[in-house]
């Protein structure tokens, strides 16, 4: 174990109608006004929205809506939240979606302590330190975003998606009830599925050093995904499966997997965040097309940690087999494994690699993200 | 997965020289003074004492000292901290120390903020909810109390040894160097070891639903704490082994194993507290006594979880093999596995039962821990 500093102050609520409880919750923070942010209808499908407004006024707690987060969010809607939460003066943001919609809260919880633009921290320019207190309910499971500090947004006049860290944006509380995941779509489960075993994988396959407790108890997260996936295709509202599927994301990334690990990269991460910035394909969508590639790009680096993910994820031998085992898996839930399944031209390669190129310049990343690389990767991608 | 809520708002520091930053890390929640609290001469022998003395100096931090806390610690060691922590009047109480002194840290950080007699919360007449701060350095990895708010102290004039829970009691900051733990002897070594081991085995056979999620987290703790006992006997220097084994056993008890997990108990800690409080015998000794027996006293009654446990934890199959292996681990590692072993003699079981019952009373599980299941237990312990 290397050394490591671990610290997540997030309280979880989880189980069937915990959502109930949210308007208790926040008033417990002495919060007298909440900015609701939410994205598509889904929202009023199982009447949650009404159950969210209901338990705010029964606590006495005063919202302001805003509406129309779309999946890889983007900033002019984080600019509308931020201008919302500072004219009403609001001291809590409350996200009631998926990880697009909490990613934009804590965009938007940032700006609104800050006079610049909000952007400036996406791109190094500041260093993000305050935010208006986070809360969450969070419908789909996939990013992780409800147990971190992380949030992605999408640039749209730049074509830029960029992260934000910033360690005030831990959720103060978040609400994890399987069975608000139950409508999401069998596309976005093979997507969320896709998603959460890239943030494994990431780390799992770019740590210069990976204890064994760590390697275990990520395949643990690994098998979790793959069993629950297979079950929930077949039958959508199983309570059970929903919620393992729906706890290894939130474990997939709240920095438990990065305890005692070396120089752990998000290498699959950086090279989609710019596939879906350009063309706008889900996130889940383009990590299947880039995982694969990316893997065999780097296949014989450490050949012992592809034979132990072989042997404990898909029950096979080699490195090969184990590569062949995955992409056999993202083909059977229905995610694209090539440029050509997610509609991206081959002939924007050249393009793209230029652009991950001034991303990776942007915080000194030019050395490790080679243009070779990156050319091999996505040239993999086939 | 069942309704649960999470919330450890410890911050971890882990690795090597972490032990330095002490004074920084307390300085840093305003505190001023503050009762360091430890055990045995092993925080002189490799200079602990004298780094953590000059860190809080450095800080502008005064610091007051109780020595000589024991294994299974006393009630009337707890009542001295907080004399001189009221005397003194400190806003924190650090421990430098294994999980006894820890235990006896929260102890008195609870006992401090109140005027009645700390004992009153260990059995069930007062509820805590108050505590100084609390900080520690953790020489010995086993209890996981350097992660949870937990405290077992023994009332040596009654013979009790009972618990303590108090939200206040999550230590703000705790520090994890293997370093530091590489001077327990052997024997304690494998104490800890089935102690870890308790701490799983209790929720994984005790828990009326187990989500397939946590049940190979834990088995990821155990085969962990398997592999890494073993290197460590053979050789106490190995820092990744140590490393891998502390952090297993801080995670074996920091509530991340009972997330969606229903009705698990302590069983074998239940009785174990009883038989240590009896004969002061050390804690891992008893437990690695009473777990055998009560895994054979219940095995019918979940046998796909004992079976999974042959299969996943130690190689082989059915339910008799998967105890068996256990057992020949624990005879391989050196602890205890009858009360013979452990110097108990078993014409006290009618006098044990009969305790155990009593203190079961006490918090309304008569009906739960009958005389027959206590008796019947203690019997197999052989």
């Amino acid at each position: 174990m290397k050394s490591f500093s671990y610290y997540n102050p997030t309280r979880i609520e989880f189980g069937e109608k915990k959502e109930e409880l949210i308007g208790n919750i926040i008033a417990g923070y002495g919060v007298k006004k909440v900015l609701v942010v939410y994205g598509s209808e889904r929202i009023n499908k199982d009447g949650l929205f009404k159950t969210v407004a209901d338990s705010l006024t029964a606590n006495g707690i005063t919202f302001y809506e805003l509406g129309g987060v779309q999946s890889n969010p983007v900033l002019s809607k984080v600019y509308e939240g931020i201008e919302l939460a500072k004219k009403y003066n609001v001291e809590a943001v409350l996200a009631v979606g998926g990880g697009s919609v909490l990613d934009s809260v804590k965009a938007i919880a940032t700006g609104a302590c800050y006079d610049g633009d909000v952007w400036d921290f996406f791109t190094f320019k500041a260093a993000a330190t305050k935010a208006l207190l986070i809360f969450d309910i969070i419908t789909l499971a996939a990013t992780g975003s409800e147990m971190n500090n992380f949030a992605v947004v999408t640039n749209e006049q730049t074509k830029e998606k960029f992260s934000l860290i910033n360690p005030a944006n831990y959720p103060k509380v978040s609400i994890i009830n399987p069975v608000l995941q139950a409508t999401v779509t069998k596309e976005y489960l093979t997507y969320s599925a896709a998603d959460i075993f890239a943030h494994c994988l990431d780390m799992y396959f770019s740590a210069s050093y990976l204890p064994g407790y760590i390697a275990g108890y990520v395949e643990n997260i690994l098998t979790t995904v793959i069993r629950t996936t297979n079950i929930l295709i077949e039958n959508p509202a199983d309570y059970e499966a929903r919620g393992e599927f729906a706890w290894a994301a939130t474990q997939a990334l709240n920095f438990t997997t990065f305890c005692g690990v070396e120089n752990n990269r998000f290498d699959t991460h950086f090279i989609e965040h710019t596939l879906s910035a350009e063309y706008n394909i889900a996130h889940g969508a383009g990590l299947s097309i880039v995982v694969p590639a990316w893997l065999k790009y780097q296949k014989n680096s450490m050949p012992e940690r592809f034979e132990r993910f072989a042997t404990n994820v898909f029950s096979t031998e080699g490195a090969d087999a184990g590569i062949e085992a995955l992409v056999a898996w993202y083909k059977k839930i229905g995610t694209p494994v090539t440029l050509q399944e997610g509609n991206i031209p081959e002939s924007d390669i050249p393009m793209l690699v230029e652009k991950l190129r001034a991303v990776a310049s942007m915080w000194g990343g030019e050395e490790l993200y080679t243009r070779e690389m990156i050319q091999a990767i996505l040239g993999l991608c086939r």
